[in-house]
């Protein structure tokens, strides 16, 4: 629908996501948000435009990745990505257009009547610091196959990622590969094997791989194999600033949302430090460098998965403290939302719709009081399919021409 | 875009359609709902998540088999129900994968210059007792043609449903047969064809009881002929558990409403009475063998029909007091909705947003301060399509997995 309508400017758009920040009421009826102290956002409120955004679909929780993809602008349903590249991403890796991306279990398997079977599908969950020193054996041991360089990284307890990375680009299909976690115990673990001319390339190496894995891991007591699953792709998906026409970068603490920024050809800002106000810092850095800024504030979801309705009101409080620093650049467009709900009640993300702030010098205001799910129902936004956002912003950043005559 | 979320639990959904629910202002500028004493519903209404639904399109009233099937969470555009098919539910004939369904007029024919042709459409709109004995006289003479099974139902004055019953599954398009009725008097009725292979099987029967009718109603006065039309096949959907996942009962009174029911798969109650109380009897005694629970209350629609605003006043009333027993079985997610709008004002269906009210643990809440269209547009659900509705009844009831990771 933009295509065609794009155009450049100067203006300069603050993209806040506080990951997980809708929710529902937690004490005397009021949500997160509403019994937050936030002056600052209070104030914004007043002179902005509110609503509130639907990730997916009504009724649909979404996860991190369609919950981000659909506020960048793309559509979370044409967009899947692959479980083995958010993993991945969420462990740091990168992920290139040349590689494979793997979730894998340690396992422990032993033999049976001259069978392989799996006795423990998750090694009697290992101790993240086994992982850790296990993954580094596998590490060292391995780091390429048939000219394939191979990465791994080591997650909680069981959890392993690994990276393929071919010498060139892969074709669509080509991480069309069976699992071989056999789902149960006492099963014999699936030989992985390609579903079509491209993946069978793919699986030629993953069955090498499996067997050195094997080979090293072959005097650990526990975890003595590897189970893997959601082998993925990098998706094809046209950068942010060729659909959008933004010089977008990411301010993220997160593996996994540096990762999803990445994806969609954000730049990643490195800095020091983890907080939010080490995050602005980098903000200040960058600020002549970049249209767009992609500012995440991931432990407004991480309280909130916890059921810490307090930890999370806090961490909104925090947020509030540091808006004059931000506003202080003058930002053409600001806007405030997140990537989907996380109520602390549901101690998970959710399905409820989202609430978005965006200030600019083209809004109506005069509306709502506060950044509330509540005020935001009552906002000049209304209710929107989250993809629809950019549209709000890139006018909002007067970046878009006259549809028609 | 649900399918692979769904998620089977135990949790139980009580589903109310009270038919035509939403109004215009009829008195003091205040519509039925909001003229009507409901302390029930407005002491949910604080409590719960509202919003209005569109059934078809903006600006499109729906009849009731559309209306029906958008808040079942089929898209009504999706899937056409013929008008034999409503005609012969409406009159309480069972239809099957077998059947085809015809609605018919009674009408008056004469020859002319040796030809057939229509002096009265209507048989001069005989009484709809005329019709019974007319319609019953036929029933007795013909129960089968070349194996195929005939069913006839009187309707209201001169229409008539039939049903055909094939021995087998009828192949696509076996429905597509041309009507009979000339649309116009003194004209010659036209002979029913078949437009494909499949359905001039079904025209060589449909020819054959023409001649059958016309040899046994020869001796009828008024009612001498059939006009045939609106022929049609069950519509394949998919069943009500098998695309959401839940055991479903209708508890209904109406022949239309339990036909629409069973179209998607829910199982039928049976139950003496026909009073909401009874209804509600019913609910209580099938309790522990559902999931949800669809209640169809009538006459809030066919007072709306009558233009009379005072008895659908007393209609919702009367279902307000009840509302205590229903939550007396603690139903995790409880709605209240309409299949469209019957304002009285128009005496008829219209396009108008149909209030919706949703309760369970995980709303809002503390918007509405009633359960009436103006206190609806305040609501958390705000507008939205009718087939959406079964989306949020899923989430809230926590029936659907994470999309996405």
């Amino acid at each position: 629908m933009l295509e065609g309508l794009i155009r450049k400017n100067n203006s300069k758009i603050v993209f806040i996501v506080l990951d997980g920040i809708g929710g529902l009421p937690v004490r005397d009826g009021k949500t997160e948000l509403e019994i937050a102290n936030t002056p600052q956002m209070d104030a914004l409120a007043v002179k902005s435009a509110l609503g509130l955004h639907i990730p997916v679909d009504y009724g649909v929780t979404p996860g991190s990745g369609p919950g981000h993809l659909g506020i960048f602008g793309y559509s979370p349903l044409k967009h899947q990505i692959g479980r083995g590249i958010l993993e991945a991403l969420g462990l740091g890796l990168d992920v290139r257009d040349t590689d494979i991306a793997i979730r894998g279990n340690y396992a422990t398997v032993e033999r049976r009547e001259g069978k392989l079977v799996v006795k423990d599908r998750r090694a009697g969950r290992i101790s993240t610091e086994e992982n850790r020193r296990i993954t580094l054996k596998l590490s060292d041991s391995i780091g390429e196959i048939d000219g394939v360089k191979v990465f791994f990284s080591a997650g909680m307890e069981h959890r392993v990622a690994i990276v393929l990375r071919f010498p060139d680009d892969l074709p669509e299909e080509s991480d069309r590969i069976t699992d071989t976690d056999p789902q149960g115990e006492g099963l014999e673990p699936i030989t992985p094997k390609g579903m079509n001319k491209n993946s069978e390339r793919v699986g030629a190496v993953v069955r090498k791989l499996l067997d050195k894995v094997q080979d090293i891991l072959s005097d650990e007591p526990k975890a003595n194999y590897m189970l893997l699953r959601g082998f993925s792709q990098k998706p094809k998906m046209e950068s942010f600033e060729s659909r959008f026409g933004l010089k977008a970068c990411a301010i993220a603490v997160y593996p996994m949302y540096r990762g999803l920024a990445s994806l969609v050809g954000m730049e990643l800002i490195n800095f020091n430090g983890q907080t939010i106000k080490d995050q602005i810092e980098a903000l200040k850095r960058v600020w002549e460098d970049y249209d767009f800024f992609f500012l995440h504030v991931k432990k407004t979801d991480s309280y909130g998965e916890d059921g810490n309705y307090e930890g999370k009101i806090r961490m909104i409080e925090e947020f509030d403290r540091h808006i004059p620093e931000i506003m202080a650049l003058k930002p053409d467009v600001f806007v405030i939302t997140g990537d989907h709900s996380t109520p602390s009640i549901l101690r998970g993300h959710s399905w409820h719709p989202v609430p978005v702030l965006l200030h600019s010098p083209y809004v109506l205001g005069g509306i709502c009081k506060r950044f509330t799910e509540r005020e935001c129902l009552k906002g000049e936004l209304g209710i929107f399919q989250a993809e629809k956002l950019i549209n709000l912003i890139l006018a909002h950043s007067l970046r878009l021409a006259k549809f028609g005559a």
